[in-house]
């Protein structure tokens, strides 16, 4: 079972304009080749489909637990884009949308994602940047332990280079920023598939990391986390369960020798996280609506009455 | 953010026997047109992409809730596919395989979705009964949130036909526990986006409910999850958010004339759920792997030092 | 512009039992590789992409013109499919389903089309054979005229090895007459757009008809609309239009030689067609919907009211 | 059966000259999620599978007629594609082509559709404004009248939204007159198939409409249809079936509430419609051809014979 | 640039029945996730996007020239699933095809592939066991090296427990042979990718083979090869190119653990190899053609003037 | 099997600058409808199913050896678009990539492939201009050789205005190059699936060439081919076999009338080609990968050995 908490894994700086070829730049980080809902679809399934979970539970845990966090690597992301197609937050929201007549949304004609935003209205989706659907290709899961872990360190190593990539695009904070935290905690995810390894095949493939081979102290946006510690943690994202992932990602395991050097610790639970954008709607494109002060109005009712 | 917790939402009996045709069926309900990846899919993307989110909170929040329910139903879904697949639980993955130039697979070669043995292991995947992948032409997230809710509305019905019809191939009592909870927890959905649009609409769209035209106290596994007032009851799927649903889903609003009756109640957290299947590993189709013994013993070693 | 008729081209026996793989090969007829969705998708987009229409109007007129008649190909096609999908007319729509708990409908496990039985109720749908959709890349319209023509030459008879193959798979009577008309009318396509290319290049490719190299009267389905001439005639499926195609089909040409001997001609608007069966519906199975005698006499009121 | 008129339902007029990223965009209106192929997909299969035809024939008429409407739709959209890829009408066909060795269509490598024009020169084909194929996943047919009907509903909204969106991006007059009348028919088809569940459900779902929250008389480009009263009509599109949609639409049901008043309306047949455009050829880009004079003298001796 | 010699890269056996089932199994190793169209999609699109072509010789001649021993294999697969829907090599051809009003072909309707019969005549297409088309989220060029490599190692193994589970459906001959001759050839090319990650990094992830982990002794269809030596030798598949793989498939490693001992040792160009079945064609489904006898005279006599 | 030479088919001059756009133009002659990749995939499935090899000996070497050369037109297609995605080649890759935090690769985002630069650095991979993926249904291998030659041959036609449109958007050398050899080669295999065709049927044509109608002499990229006789000449790109073909391309068989005048002939092996270029790395893009140096020198070191 999953819960829900109403914050993002991490603070999102708002967007200083709307910049929809930079949202459709970031959809590569949520439906591409190696976005988030590949990883999520990925440890997800192969979490459902694991053989002997009780012969093989630091392991089963591993894949269980790393599955909530990219639930939430995928919100982060998806927000991201969101946010860049609509960019400030503002009260525009409480007009009616103004004459529709005068072609307001003319300049959607020359970006990359029209579908973006005639269909889904400015949203993310399960897409990458060029509007292909992720789909089924992209998960693996054969119930072979090893395969599918060495799958997960590739695809980590894979999802590095196409977040340094994207990250290397962009010329905002908002996604600036998702790119800094995301590469902070996919070297968390690589580096605990490459203990795992380790310990079943006895290679140790943690020396490959990084890959590319570049260090995070080359990335303004990453230090923070840095800083925190980020990369020596691993979460259980779970009130009381996987916690035999200590297993794998402790023992006196350090830190890799590019990022700030420590030990590799567990910790209970979930982050701190930030706040979620109010995304303020655009009547002139349908959303919420055209003049939705009397929808306004009965939210606000019904909002008193579950008080 | 999303937590996980290492249990399914309900309880299901073990198969007797392997039946990877009623594992396909059952894949319906996963990545098909009504599947739940379809519902998940929808929710997910349009919580993370709702506009003026504090203005419209009860509705927000709505969607927000139901998107981590929809990821148990994924779950279990995915679980009742592999049970299905694998057959009982038993020690069959303390074997090393044994011969494997027998062809100890050749009845495979018979059923309806050989790739789902080959390369997925009897695991579950994002596709449809006819291997056919889960994409985003399934998602709808307009932005407003009367079309969204409405395709919600839509949604829940025909999912409602989708599992009726799964649940009516269905012989074995793995695949008829998952029909018959999930027709159970469909109709709340229906039933509270439902409620939604008749707040914002006037329109008292209940009233077409049920759809298709059949009152669940005709599918004997219904009765349990009726009896114990499951379908009064939406959760908020999150340790302290998503409490203003109560303005849609309570004040006074009753079940559904073919139900139980009782008035609607939100319940703060999660059900108790139930345990989640062991998956025994088939070391001749290599899951694990062939002789998992050393890594069996691996992981055992790993789980002490965790504790 | 369209207008429609409540027939179907050619009269269709009804099928003596179901059979969802007979309705399934027969879907390969209409969403497959050479399927009616493929020729229908290739005339009428050509057709609306047409360049110099006027100044090349018999050639524009009998791309126009066959469109319509291949939307009554697609027609005949689903009905076929429904058809063996549902098996008999009866008066099983006015009972109420029954007890759906004891797996009335088990057997579709082990039916190729799942989903076509879980989501479409037995319907047709564009897809092939193997449930795989039609799409964009079966439409052919480059705007050149003569690749555009001999790609249809070629579409033609690449569709005539696919029905013959289709019909060689089948044993009961409604989807033999399905492809006994197809093949017939098919020959015609093939025919006019081989003296299309002919008037335009030169090149007398008719003389590489019939391809596959077998001639009609091998099937005994044909032979009824043989006799009537059917092979001999286009018809301009207009009240008024696209007359100009008897400057091709017609002065002096005459049928091919495997075929009875006779004048191609053109006529003026449609054939006299067959009747549209009932379709009965399978409350068990939601159609029209469970116990549907109310909705049976709302819509007789209806009826009444609209004479 | 289908038959065929020469003639577009609306008058498009010509553009100023060629804007191959607006033809992209309406394209979204052809292929996209809520383009009139999926409504023409919807209503044209759920037509050929509809159960107990004779029973419920007002609502199976309902469906039946306005799928002809729906080909027109997709023949509307589709010219003005081509049109807008194309530019104005002129005399260029008569030209060879001239020197092509000089990058003539150099200016083809910024738009958004570079294949729309490679692959099929500036025509219409079954994708979306991001170049992805239209497919069967934007088909439903589950063959239980409500849950169809219902679908049916909520696809007009999304299409109206989808269409209202696509508007505000036209400057030019060709996409939107497309827009124009498309939103006036597509508001029909919303209130028909709303009269049709209220009807059958009992619920007034007239009054969710519109849906968005706008009305018409925001679009200068719906005026002139709207003082004709075509939102008050609806045709059988056919010489004489059909007739008993008049059950539903018609009884004294009036227009929607924010549109011209009136009593709502059956037409028997078409409406007179528009001329379709020439769509003149580019020898350049090879359609119909390089130098096609010759062609042309070809067209017009079998036009002569055929006369 | 490539050539072609018409030999296979094995010798297969002639199978005793035709069966589609098996054919359609054998499909998985050529258009499923880990089947040859992926491996050779994989390193021949890096080998094309490789770079610093002449800085990283070894690396880059290591997949140009696989490549070519991949393109071998598809063709080898193909030629299986052929075979294996055909059946014995036989005088069929000559024959007419006989009365194919009779159903000959109706026993098709039951298997898993019908458009595999109906549009491709049993011929091998680039789609899964069940019938997905093969596509770019199967292929990996991140034009990193380290990336790349670490892909195609994965892949290997991957691919090995696909081939390991078809090989333990099939009980006939011909596709035994098939995965026996490939997991030897798999096992090579996952050692050379290991061995070049090992020279990059330093990490021996050669220790993690096998994977799966069960050797090749227990696969009688594997003997033959292993007594050659195929599995110590690495071909350039080249008249004089792509011999500095020996910098990395040489130098005095050795045949992994599990296998027959010895040297890695480069051959230049390539093995032996097979003949190519005949194909014989069956006149009822139209290959080469119904009543074939004349287009073979003309062949006959063409063949005459060639020589 | 096939062997592999390192070398292109044509010498292709390096870009003057990076340009994505053209790039991605390019693209559509590798992935799109009519693209090297479909004329591969047809040739080469319908060599492996080709049914009665022995006895249509000469029909099955002409498409059995144009496969080969089409590998070397997807390597060489491939290898432009790298390089027009690249720019010209220079020592870039030996340096460090520098400051990655600058967005240096904000250019991307405006470009028609995102997913080009993000998930495959620049490479080239199979789809089309508007990165859809080739699949499937582009491949035609019906098993019946008249069937499948027309195929063939309306591919090339095709595939000519194809290549010819592609090219009139080209500025710069290296696609034009690319794009004025293919011409003329697919020239050479249009007339060739033409005589092949008028041997079988009695047709002749070929008369239909050139389609479009263009002669080659209108484009100054194809003059050193035309001037070379490279229009008159088929190679069997083989060592030894499919001499055969000289029944078909020969025999006093004359180039076509636009092209210059001279005797068809066979040429044993393979042309003489050209250099691929080295395709310099860029280090920010981590290819081939971030501070390559260490790489460099080890690759530098394999080469010695294998010396």
């Amino acid at each position: 079972m999953f819960m829900r908490i109403d914050k993002l894994q991490a603070e999102l700086p708002a967007p200083k304009k709307a910049d929809p070829n930079a949202g459709a730049a970031l959809q590569e980080l949520l439906g591409g080749k190696y976005g988030e809902m590949s990883t999520l679809g990925n440890y997800m399934f192969q979490s459902f489909n694991f053989r002997s979970k009780s012969k093989l539970r630091p392991f089963y845990s591993l894949v269980a637990s790393i599955t909530a966090e990219e639930l939430g690597h995928v919100e982060l992301v998806s927000n991201g884009v969101t946010m860049l197609n609509n960019g400030p937050d503002n009260d525009g929201d409480k007009k009616d949308g103004g004459d529709i007549s005068m072609a307001p949304w003319a300049a959607m004609q020359e970006i990359r994602s029209f579908a973006g935003f005639a269909s889904y209205g400015g949203g993310a989706v399960p897409v990458n940047s060029n509007s292909m659907s992720w789909n089924v290709d992209m998960v693996t899961t054969t119930g072979n332990v090893v395969v599918d872990l060495l799958h997960n360190f590739h695809l980590e190593c894979g999802a590095r280079i196409h977040k340094l990539r994207v990250y290397e695009t962009m010329k905002e904070a908002t996604g600036r920023e998702v790119c800094g935290y995301l590469l902070v905690r996919g070297s968390v995810h690589a580096h605990a598939y490459a203990l795992a390894l380790k310990q079943i095949t006895g290679v140790d493939i943690t020396k490959m990391l990084p890959t590319p081979n570049i260090n995070l102290d080359k990335i303004p946006e990453c230090q923070k986390y840095l800083n925190e510690g980020s990369h020596r943690r691993l979460y259980t994202w779970s009130p009381k369960d996987y916690a035999e992932i200590a297993g794998i990602w402790g023992n006196g395991e350090m830190a890799l020798p590019g990022d700030p050097p420590g030990e590799l610790e567990v910790v209970d639970g979930i982050p701190q996280g930030g706040k979620i954008h109010d995304l303020t709607g655009a009547p002139s494109a349908f959303t919420p609506d055209y003049a939705p002060e009397e929808m306004f109005e009965i939210a606000s009712k019904l909002y008193q009455k579950s008080r």
